[in-house]
Protein backbone atom coordinates (compact mmCIF):
# COMPACT_ATOMS: atom_id res chain seq x y z
CA UNK A 1 0.00 0.00 0.00
CA UNK A 2 1.48 3.36 -0.71
CA UNK A 3 0.14 6.34 1.35
CA UNK A 4 1.52 10.05 0.79
CA UNK A 5 0.67 13.02 3.02
CA UNK A 6 1.74 15.26 5.31
CA UNK A 7 0.36 17.05 8.51
CA UNK A 8 -0.22 21.47 9.24
CA UNK A 9 -0.37 22.42 12.17
CA UNK A 10 -2.46 25.84 13.00
CA UNK A 11 -4.35 25.76 10.29
CA UNK A 12 -5.55 28.43 7.84
CA UNK A 13 -9.05 28.93 6.25
CA UNK A 14 -10.27 31.09 3.49
CA UNK A 15 -13.97 31.80 3.25
CA UNK A 16 -15.32 33.41 0.74
CA UNK A 17 -18.11 34.13 -1.57
CA UNK A 18 -18.54 33.79 -5.76
CA UNK A 19 -21.52 36.79 -7.32
CA UNK A 20 -24.05 35.88 -9.96
CA UNK A 21 -22.55 34.91 -13.40
CA UNK A 22 -19.05 34.21 -12.18
CA UNK A 23 -17.48 31.44 -14.12
CA UNK A 24 -17.14 28.68 -11.27
CA UNK A 25 -13.45 27.53 -11.51
CA UNK A 26 -12.28 30.89 -12.07
CA UNK A 27 -13.55 32.33 -9.18
CA UNK A 28 -11.69 30.19 -6.70
CA UNK A 29 -9.25 31.16 -8.89
CA UNK A 30 -9.56 34.31 -8.24
CA UNK A 31 -10.31 33.71 -4.74
CA UNK A 32 -7.03 32.10 -3.83
CA UNK A 33 -5.47 34.83 -5.98
CA UNK A 34 -6.76 37.51 -3.95
CA UNK A 35 -5.24 35.71 -0.49
CA UNK A 36 -2.03 34.29 -1.99
CA UNK A 37 -3.73 30.78 -1.56
CA UNK A 38 -1.55 28.56 -3.76
CA UNK A 39 -2.68 24.91 -2.28
CA UNK A 40 -5.57 23.59 -0.60
CA UNK A 41 -8.29 21.75 -0.42
CA UNK A 42 -11.92 23.12 -1.13
CA UNK A 43 -14.03 21.54 1.36
CA UNK A 44 -17.44 23.59 2.16
CA UNK A 45 -19.44 24.82 -1.35
CA UNK A 46 -23.02 25.28 -1.41
CA UNK A 47 -25.29 28.00 -3.98
CA UNK A 48 -26.52 27.16 -6.76
CA UNK A 49 -25.14 26.90 -10.55
CA UNK A 50 -27.26 28.33 -14.27
CA UNK A 51 -25.11 26.47 -16.22
CA UNK A 52 -22.92 23.24 -15.01
CA UNK A 53 -19.98 21.78 -17.79
CA UNK A 54 -18.79 18.13 -16.34
CA UNK A 55 -17.57 14.47 -16.70
CA UNK A 56 -17.36 11.18 -15.18
CA UNK A 57 -15.77 8.12 -15.94
CA UNK A 58 -16.73 4.72 -17.69
CA UNK A 59 -14.64 1.11 -17.50
CA UNK A 60 -11.66 1.33 -20.34
CA UNK A 61 -10.28 -1.87 -19.59
CA UNK A 62 -7.68 -1.30 -22.13
CA UNK A 63 -6.21 1.86 -19.86
CA UNK A 64 -3.54 2.06 -17.09
CA UNK A 65 -6.58 1.94 -14.61
CA UNK A 66 -9.70 0.61 -16.40
CA UNK A 67 -11.13 4.19 -16.68
CA UNK A 68 -12.03 7.06 -19.22
CA UNK A 69 -13.60 10.41 -19.23
CA UNK A 70 -16.45 10.92 -20.94
CA UNK A 71 -16.53 13.86 -23.90
CA UNK A 72 -18.13 17.04 -21.46
CA UNK A 73 -21.50 17.13 -20.33
CA UNK A 74 -23.79 20.01 -20.90
CA UNK A 75 -26.86 21.34 -18.26
CA UNK A 76 -28.15 24.52 -19.43
CA UNK A 77 -30.61 24.80 -16.63
CA UNK A 78 -30.47 26.21 -13.60
CA UNK A 79 -29.11 23.93 -10.78
CA UNK A 80 -29.05 23.65 -6.93
CA UNK A 81 -25.12 23.06 -6.10
CA UNK A 82 -25.58 21.16 -2.69
CA UNK A 83 -21.85 20.75 -2.17
CA UNK A 84 -18.32 20.18 -3.27
CA UNK A 85 -15.13 18.92 -2.66
CA UNK A 86 -11.94 20.02 -4.53
CA UNK A 87 -8.03 20.01 -4.32
CA UNK A 88 -5.87 22.93 -5.43
CA UNK A 89 -2.99 23.62 -6.09
CA UNK A 90 0.11 24.21 -8.94
CA UNK A 91 0.10 22.52 -11.96
CA UNK A 92 3.45 23.31 -14.22
CA UNK A 93 3.64 26.70 -12.24
CA UNK A 94 -0.48 27.46 -12.75
CA UNK A 95 -3.38 27.20 -10.39
CA UNK A 96 -5.44 24.11 -10.68
CA UNK A 97 -8.19 23.05 -9.53
CA UNK A 98 -9.70 19.44 -9.32
CA UNK A 99 -13.20 19.85 -8.34
CA UNK A 100 -15.99 17.30 -7.95
CA UNK A 101 -19.77 18.63 -7.65
CA UNK A 102 -23.11 17.37 -6.41
CA UNK A 103 -25.69 19.07 -8.17
CA UNK A 104 -29.64 18.36 -8.08
CA UNK A 105 -31.83 19.94 -11.24
CA UNK A 106 -35.31 21.34 -11.61
CA UNK A 107 -36.75 18.00 -10.95
CA UNK A 108 -34.64 16.76 -8.04
CA UNK A 109 -32.24 14.69 -10.32
CA UNK A 110 -29.15 13.48 -9.85
CA UNK A 111 -26.41 15.48 -11.35
CA UNK A 112 -22.52 14.95 -10.13
CA UNK A 113 -19.20 14.96 -11.68
CA UNK A 114 -15.76 15.95 -12.51
CA UNK A 115 -15.88 19.80 -12.83
CA UNK A 116 -15.24 21.34 -16.45
CA UNK A 117 -14.28 25.13 -17.36
CA UNK A 118 -18.00 26.87 -18.19
CA UNK A 119 -20.14 26.55 -15.10
CA UNK A 120 -21.36 29.86 -14.32
CA UNK A 121 -22.87 30.85 -10.51
CA UNK A 122 -26.81 31.63 -10.30
CA UNK A 123 -27.69 33.20 -6.82
CA UNK A 124 -24.89 32.79 -4.91
CA UNK A 125 -21.61 30.02 -3.82
CA UNK A 126 -20.55 29.85 -0.46
CA UNK A 127 -16.73 28.45 -0.31
CA UNK A 128 -14.80 26.79 2.94
CA UNK A 129 -11.14 26.19 1.72
CA UNK A 130 -8.41 24.74 3.98
CA UNK A 131 -5.09 26.07 3.49
CA UNK A 132 -1.95 24.23 2.95
CA UNK A 133 1.18 25.30 2.84
CA UNK A 134 2.83 26.26 -0.78
CA UNK A 135 4.47 23.62 -2.73
CA UNK A 136 2.74 20.99 -0.54
CA UNK A 137 0.53 19.43 -3.30
CA UNK A 138 1.13 19.68 -6.78
CA UNK A 139 -0.34 18.27 -10.07
CA UNK A 140 1.59 16.15 -12.65
CA UNK A 141 1.34 13.80 -15.11
CA UNK A 142 1.52 10.16 -13.13
CA UNK A 143 3.23 6.92 -14.76
CA UNK A 144 1.05 4.93 -13.18
CA UNK A 145 -2.93 5.93 -13.89
CA UNK A 146 -1.58 7.88 -16.80
CA UNK A 147 -3.67 10.80 -15.29
CA UNK A 148 -2.64 14.02 -14.74
CA UNK A 149 -3.07 13.31 -10.49
CA UNK A 150 -2.30 15.76 -7.18
CA UNK A 151 0.30 13.97 -5.23
CA UNK A 152 1.38 15.35 -1.83
CA UNK A 153 4.62 16.48 0.43
CA UNK A 154 6.61 16.77 -2.78
CA UNK A 155 8.87 19.87 -2.02
CA UNK A 156 8.07 20.39 1.19
CA UNK A 157 9.47 22.22 4.61
CA UNK A 158 6.87 21.40 6.90
CA UNK A 159 6.30 18.23 9.47
CA UNK A 160 5.84 15.44 6.99
CA UNK A 161 6.65 11.83 6.04
CA UNK A 162 5.73 9.62 3.58
CA UNK A 163 5.20 6.02 3.74
CA UNK B 1 -15.80 39.17 -11.76
CA UNK B 2 -17.03 40.06 -7.74
CA UNK B 3 -14.98 37.57 -5.49
CA UNK B 4 -15.05 38.18 -1.28
CA UNK B 5 -13.43 36.60 1.05
CA UNK B 6 -11.16 36.68 4.23
CA UNK B 7 -8.55 34.01 5.49
CA UNK B 8 -7.87 33.12 8.86
CA UNK B 9 -5.07 31.90 10.49
CA UNK B 10 -5.08 29.60 13.35
CA UNK B 11 -8.35 28.05 12.48
CA UNK B 12 -10.82 26.64 15.02
CA UNK B 13 -12.78 23.64 15.06
CA UNK B 14 -16.39 22.74 16.77
CA UNK B 15 -16.90 18.97 16.43
CA UNK B 16 -19.96 17.23 18.22
CA UNK B 17 -23.23 14.92 17.40
CA UNK B 18 -26.65 15.11 17.73
CA UNK B 19 -29.06 12.64 19.49
CA UNK B 20 -31.98 10.86 18.29
CA UNK B 21 -35.05 12.74 17.80
CA UNK B 22 -33.26 16.23 17.60
CA UNK B 23 -34.68 19.08 15.10
CA UNK B 24 -31.56 19.10 12.94
CA UNK B 25 -31.51 23.04 12.30
CA UNK B 26 -32.13 23.59 15.71
CA UNK B 27 -29.52 20.82 16.97
CA UNK B 28 -26.54 22.60 14.90
CA UNK B 29 -28.05 25.94 16.36
CA UNK B 30 -27.86 24.57 20.00
CA UNK B 31 -24.03 23.19 19.52
CA UNK B 32 -22.84 26.84 18.09
CA UNK B 33 -24.67 28.97 21.09
CA UNK B 34 -23.03 26.12 23.52
CA UNK B 35 -19.74 26.94 22.23
CA UNK B 36 -20.39 30.46 21.36
CA UNK B 37 -19.99 30.14 17.73
CA UNK B 38 -21.39 32.66 15.47
CA UNK B 39 -20.16 32.39 12.10
CA UNK B 40 -18.09 29.61 10.63
CA UNK B 41 -18.89 26.69 7.69
CA UNK B 42 -20.12 23.31 8.30
CA UNK B 43 -17.41 20.80 6.64
CA UNK B 44 -18.87 17.54 7.95
CA UNK B 45 -21.88 16.26 8.30
CA UNK B 46 -23.00 12.26 8.41
CA UNK B 47 -25.74 10.08 10.23
CA UNK B 48 -29.43 9.98 9.49
CA UNK B 49 -32.60 11.62 9.63
CA UNK B 50 -36.49 9.71 10.44
CA UNK B 51 -38.08 12.53 8.92
CA UNK B 52 -36.40 15.06 6.30
CA UNK B 53 -37.71 18.73 4.64
CA UNK B 54 -36.25 20.30 2.12
CA UNK B 55 -36.54 22.50 -1.11
CA UNK B 56 -34.38 22.87 -3.99
CA UNK B 57 -34.95 25.40 -7.28
CA UNK B 58 -36.31 25.23 -11.06
CA UNK B 59 -36.40 27.84 -13.57
CA UNK B 60 -38.16 31.09 -13.10
CA UNK B 61 -36.82 33.62 -16.18
CA UNK B 62 -38.61 35.89 -14.73
CA UNK B 63 -36.57 36.46 -11.21
CA UNK B 64 -33.93 38.76 -10.84
CA UNK B 65 -30.88 35.42 -11.03
CA UNK B 66 -33.88 33.11 -13.12
CA UNK B 67 -34.94 30.59 -10.15
CA UNK B 68 -37.49 30.22 -7.57
CA UNK B 69 -37.59 27.63 -5.09
CA UNK B 70 -40.06 24.80 -4.46
CA UNK B 71 -42.86 24.68 -1.70
CA UNK B 72 -41.50 22.38 1.03
CA UNK B 73 -40.97 18.39 0.24
CA UNK B 74 -41.40 16.40 3.52
CA UNK B 75 -40.26 13.25 3.60
CA UNK B 76 -41.15 10.82 6.19
CA UNK B 77 -39.43 7.63 5.92
CA UNK B 78 -35.78 7.53 7.29
CA UNK B 79 -32.88 8.02 5.04
CA UNK B 80 -29.63 8.21 5.49
CA UNK B 81 -27.62 11.52 5.60
CA UNK B 82 -24.50 11.02 2.94
CA UNK B 83 -23.42 14.25 3.53
CA UNK B 84 -23.74 18.19 4.06
CA UNK B 85 -22.24 21.32 4.07
CA UNK B 86 -23.60 24.56 5.05
CA UNK B 87 -22.95 28.52 6.02
CA UNK B 88 -23.27 30.01 9.25
CA UNK B 89 -23.91 33.69 10.21
CA UNK B 90 -26.26 35.85 11.53
CA UNK B 91 -29.64 37.22 10.03
CA UNK B 92 -30.92 40.14 11.57
CA UNK B 93 -29.45 39.75 15.05
CA UNK B 94 -29.93 35.67 15.22
CA UNK B 95 -27.48 33.01 14.55
CA UNK B 96 -29.35 31.48 10.69
CA UNK B 97 -27.81 28.35 9.03
CA UNK B 98 -27.57 27.43 5.37
CA UNK B 99 -27.47 24.19 4.73
CA UNK B 100 -27.13 21.36 2.31
CA UNK B 101 -28.15 17.81 2.15
CA UNK B 102 -27.24 14.94 0.06
CA UNK B 103 -29.69 11.85 1.47
CA UNK B 104 -30.45 8.45 0.42
CA UNK B 105 -33.91 6.84 0.75
CA UNK B 106 -34.46 3.13 1.54
CA UNK B 107 -34.38 2.55 -1.79
CA UNK B 108 -30.74 4.21 -2.69
CA UNK B 109 -32.09 7.21 -4.62
CA UNK B 110 -30.94 10.30 -4.74
CA UNK B 111 -32.80 12.70 -2.18
CA UNK B 112 -30.90 16.23 -1.72
CA UNK B 113 -31.57 19.85 -1.34
CA UNK B 114 -31.92 22.95 0.69
CA UNK B 115 -32.93 21.88 4.38
CA UNK B 116 -35.93 23.54 6.19
CA UNK B 117 -37.01 23.35 9.75
CA UNK B 118 -38.42 19.86 10.49
CA UNK B 119 -36.35 17.56 10.18
CA UNK B 120 -35.56 15.07 12.78
CA UNK B 121 -32.46 13.22 13.58
CA UNK B 122 -32.93 9.37 13.60
CA UNK B 123 -29.81 7.45 14.92
CA UNK B 124 -27.35 10.09 15.26
CA UNK B 125 -25.60 12.95 13.16
CA UNK B 126 -22.02 13.84 13.43
CA UNK B 127 -21.12 17.20 13.24
CA UNK B 128 -17.85 19.34 11.87
CA UNK B 129 -17.47 23.34 11.77
CA UNK B 130 -15.14 25.38 11.01
CA UNK B 131 -15.37 28.06 13.33
CA UNK B 132 -14.93 31.90 11.79
CA UNK B 133 -14.90 35.00 13.31
CA UNK B 134 -17.52 37.11 14.58
CA UNK B 135 -19.48 39.13 12.63
CA UNK B 136 -16.90 37.91 9.39
CA UNK B 137 -19.98 36.40 7.76
CA UNK B 138 -23.71 37.67 7.60
CA UNK B 139 -26.89 36.64 5.57
CA UNK B 140 -28.78 40.00 4.19
CA UNK B 141 -31.05 40.62 1.29
CA UNK B 142 -29.24 40.85 -1.29
CA UNK B 143 -30.47 43.56 -4.40
CA UNK B 144 -28.54 41.68 -7.02
CA UNK B 145 -29.95 37.93 -6.44
CA UNK B 146 -33.52 38.77 -4.68
CA UNK B 147 -32.34 36.08 -2.54
CA UNK B 148 -30.98 36.57 1.26
CA UNK B 149 -27.53 35.40 1.00
CA UNK B 150 -24.69 35.11 2.75
CA UNK B 151 -22.13 37.90 2.60
CA UNK B 152 -18.39 38.06 3.46
CA UNK B 153 -16.11 40.34 5.14
CA UNK B 154 -18.73 43.11 6.06
CA UNK B 155 -17.60 43.68 9.78
CA UNK B 156 -14.21 42.55 10.56
CA UNK B 157 -11.19 43.18 12.30
CA UNK B 158 -9.11 40.20 10.89
CA UNK B 159 -7.13 40.04 8.07
CA UNK B 160 -8.83 40.31 4.83
CA UNK B 161 -9.28 42.23 1.88
CA UNK B 162 -11.69 42.59 -1.03
CA UNK B 163 -11.78 42.01 -4.80
CA UNK C 1 -32.60 18.23 23.37
CA UNK C 2 -29.23 16.85 23.36
CA UNK C 3 -26.53 18.15 21.97
CA UNK C 4 -22.38 17.40 22.88
CA UNK C 5 -19.27 18.19 21.47
CA UNK C 6 -15.78 19.94 21.62
CA UNK C 7 -14.27 23.09 20.46
CA UNK C 8 -10.47 23.34 19.55
CA UNK C 9 -8.22 26.15 18.65
CA UNK C 10 -5.05 25.85 16.66
CA UNK C 11 -6.67 23.10 14.10
CA UNK C 12 -4.46 20.94 12.39
CA UNK C 13 -5.44 19.14 8.91
CA UNK C 14 -3.98 15.59 7.19
CA UNK C 15 -3.61 15.97 3.35
CA UNK C 16 -3.07 12.95 1.61
CA UNK C 17 -3.11 10.51 -1.37
CA UNK C 18 -4.39 7.20 -1.70
CA UNK C 19 -3.00 5.07 -4.75
CA UNK C 20 -4.67 2.64 -7.45
CA UNK C 21 -5.33 -0.09 -5.73
CA UNK C 22 -5.13 0.39 -2.45
CA UNK C 23 -8.19 -0.78 -0.08
CA UNK C 24 -10.21 2.36 0.79
CA UNK C 25 -10.45 2.42 4.78
CA UNK C 26 -7.18 0.75 5.17
CA UNK C 27 -5.67 3.21 3.17
CA UNK C 28 -7.65 6.10 5.61
CA UNK C 29 -6.31 4.00 8.81
CA UNK C 30 -2.69 3.60 7.20
CA UNK C 31 -2.70 7.43 6.86
CA UNK C 32 -3.99 7.97 10.12
CA UNK C 33 -1.29 5.66 11.62
CA UNK C 34 1.42 7.11 9.66
CA UNK C 35 1.27 10.56 11.07
CA UNK C 36 -0.68 9.39 14.79
CA UNK C 37 -3.76 11.06 13.99
CA UNK C 38 -6.05 8.80 16.34
CA UNK C 39 -9.40 11.44 16.50
CA UNK C 40 -10.78 13.58 13.67
CA UNK C 41 -13.25 14.05 10.87
CA UNK C 42 -13.00 13.13 6.83
CA UNK C 43 -13.78 16.84 5.24
CA UNK C 44 -12.23 16.27 1.91
CA UNK C 45 -12.35 13.09 0.06
CA UNK C 46 -12.64 13.04 -4.10
CA UNK C 47 -11.50 10.28 -6.96
CA UNK C 48 -12.58 7.02 -8.07
CA UNK C 49 -12.91 3.59 -7.07
CA UNK C 50 -12.72 0.26 -9.08
CA UNK C 51 -14.62 -1.66 -6.92
CA UNK C 52 -17.31 -0.44 -3.99
CA UNK C 53 -18.80 -1.95 -1.28
CA UNK C 54 -22.04 0.28 0.65
CA UNK C 55 -25.20 -0.38 2.59
CA UNK C 56 -28.11 2.14 3.62
CA UNK C 57 -30.90 2.14 5.69
CA UNK C 58 -34.18 1.29 5.36
CA UNK C 59 -37.41 1.12 7.77
CA UNK C 60 -37.89 -1.21 10.63
CA UNK C 61 -40.19 0.24 13.07
CA UNK C 62 -39.15 -2.49 15.57
CA UNK C 63 -35.28 -1.76 16.14
CA UNK C 64 -34.90 1.64 18.46
CA UNK C 65 -34.53 4.14 16.46
CA UNK C 66 -36.53 2.42 13.23
CA UNK C 67 -34.37 1.58 10.95
CA UNK C 68 -31.49 -1.68 10.03
CA UNK C 69 -28.88 -1.75 7.40
CA UNK C 70 -29.46 -3.90 4.17
CA UNK C 71 -26.24 -6.87 4.11
CA UNK C 72 -23.81 -5.47 1.52
CA UNK C 73 -24.45 -3.92 -1.78
CA UNK C 74 -21.14 -4.52 -4.44
CA UNK C 75 -20.60 -2.23 -7.23
CA UNK C 76 -17.88 -4.18 -9.30
CA UNK C 77 -17.45 -1.26 -12.28
CA UNK C 78 -15.29 1.94 -11.42
CA UNK C 79 -17.17 4.79 -10.23
CA UNK C 80 -15.93 8.43 -10.00
CA UNK C 81 -15.74 9.06 -5.98
CA UNK C 82 -17.69 12.26 -6.03
CA UNK C 83 -17.10 13.75 -2.74
CA UNK C 84 -17.00 11.91 0.68
CA UNK C 85 -17.39 12.82 4.61
CA UNK C 86 -15.96 10.69 7.75
CA UNK C 87 -15.64 10.67 11.19
CA UNK C 88 -12.38 9.05 12.65
CA UNK C 89 -11.79 7.52 16.05
CA UNK C 90 -11.21 4.74 18.75
CA UNK C 91 -13.33 1.58 19.21
CA UNK C 92 -12.39 -0.78 21.30
CA UNK C 93 -8.84 0.48 20.93
CA UNK C 94 -8.30 0.09 17.53
CA UNK C 95 -9.06 3.30 15.11
CA UNK C 96 -12.70 3.07 13.78
CA UNK C 97 -13.81 4.91 10.54
CA UNK C 98 -17.68 5.99 9.73
CA UNK C 99 -17.37 6.56 6.30
CA UNK C 100 -20.25 8.05 3.65
CA UNK C 101 -19.44 8.77 0.12
CA UNK C 102 -21.31 9.99 -2.78
CA UNK C 103 -20.77 7.88 -6.16
CA UNK C 104 -21.41 8.46 -9.82
CA UNK C 105 -21.38 5.15 -11.68
CA UNK C 106 -20.90 5.18 -15.36
CA UNK C 107 -24.40 6.00 -16.46
CA UNK C 108 -23.97 9.50 -13.95
CA UNK C 109 -26.28 7.55 -11.72
CA UNK C 110 -26.72 7.98 -8.54
CA UNK C 111 -24.88 5.20 -5.69
CA UNK C 112 -24.41 6.59 -1.68
CA UNK C 113 -23.67 4.72 1.31
CA UNK C 114 -22.05 3.90 4.76
CA UNK C 115 -18.81 2.31 3.37
CA UNK C 116 -17.95 -0.84 4.17
CA UNK C 117 -14.17 -2.55 3.77
CA UNK C 118 -13.48 -4.17 -0.22
CA UNK C 119 -13.78 -0.85 -1.43
CA UNK C 120 -10.20 -0.62 -3.98
CA UNK C 121 -9.21 2.88 -5.15
CA UNK C 122 -8.61 3.32 -8.72
CA UNK C 123 -6.99 6.08 -10.24
CA UNK C 124 -6.78 8.39 -7.06
CA UNK C 125 -8.37 9.22 -3.76
CA UNK C 126 -7.22 12.95 -2.39
CA UNK C 127 -7.80 13.08 1.68
CA UNK C 128 -8.15 16.13 3.79
CA UNK C 129 -8.94 15.39 7.64
CA UNK C 130 -9.62 18.02 10.36
CA UNK C 131 -7.40 16.39 13.15
CA UNK C 132 -8.98 16.06 16.63
CA UNK C 133 -7.09 15.70 20.29
CA UNK C 134 -6.53 12.28 21.17
CA UNK C 135 -9.48 10.57 22.58
CA UNK C 136 -11.62 13.03 21.99
CA UNK C 137 -14.12 11.35 19.79
CA UNK C 138 -15.05 7.53 20.62
CA UNK C 139 -17.40 5.00 19.19
CA UNK C 140 -19.11 2.39 21.67
CA UNK C 141 -22.28 0.64 21.48
CA UNK C 142 -25.12 3.14 22.31
CA UNK C 143 -28.10 1.54 24.13
CA UNK C 144 -30.52 4.42 22.88
CA UNK C 145 -29.86 3.93 19.28
CA UNK C 146 -28.70 0.13 19.47
CA UNK C 147 -26.33 1.06 17.03
CA UNK C 148 -22.22 1.73 17.47
CA UNK C 149 -22.16 5.21 17.56
CA UNK C 150 -19.56 7.93 17.97
CA UNK C 151 -19.76 9.99 21.05
CA UNK C 152 -18.04 13.31 21.67
CA UNK C 153 -15.86 14.66 24.23
CA UNK C 154 -15.94 11.80 26.70
CA UNK C 155 -12.57 11.74 27.99
CA UNK C 156 -10.89 14.99 27.13
CA UNK C 157 -8.08 17.68 28.55
CA UNK C 158 -9.22 20.14 25.91
CA UNK C 159 -11.78 22.86 25.80
CA UNK C 160 -15.07 21.36 25.88
CA UNK C 161 -19.08 21.42 27.33
CA UNK C 162 -21.42 19.20 27.29
CA UNK C 163 -24.80 20.53 27.52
Amino acid sequence: MQVEGFIQDGGKFLFGRLSPGTEFLSGIDALCEKFNVQCGSLVGCLGSLSRAVYTYIYPAPDQAVGIKYYEPFILETPAELISAQGTIGPNKGKRDIHLHCVMCDMNGNFIAGHMLPGCIVCATMELSILVAPENSIERSFDDESQFSIFRYNTLTNIKEEKL
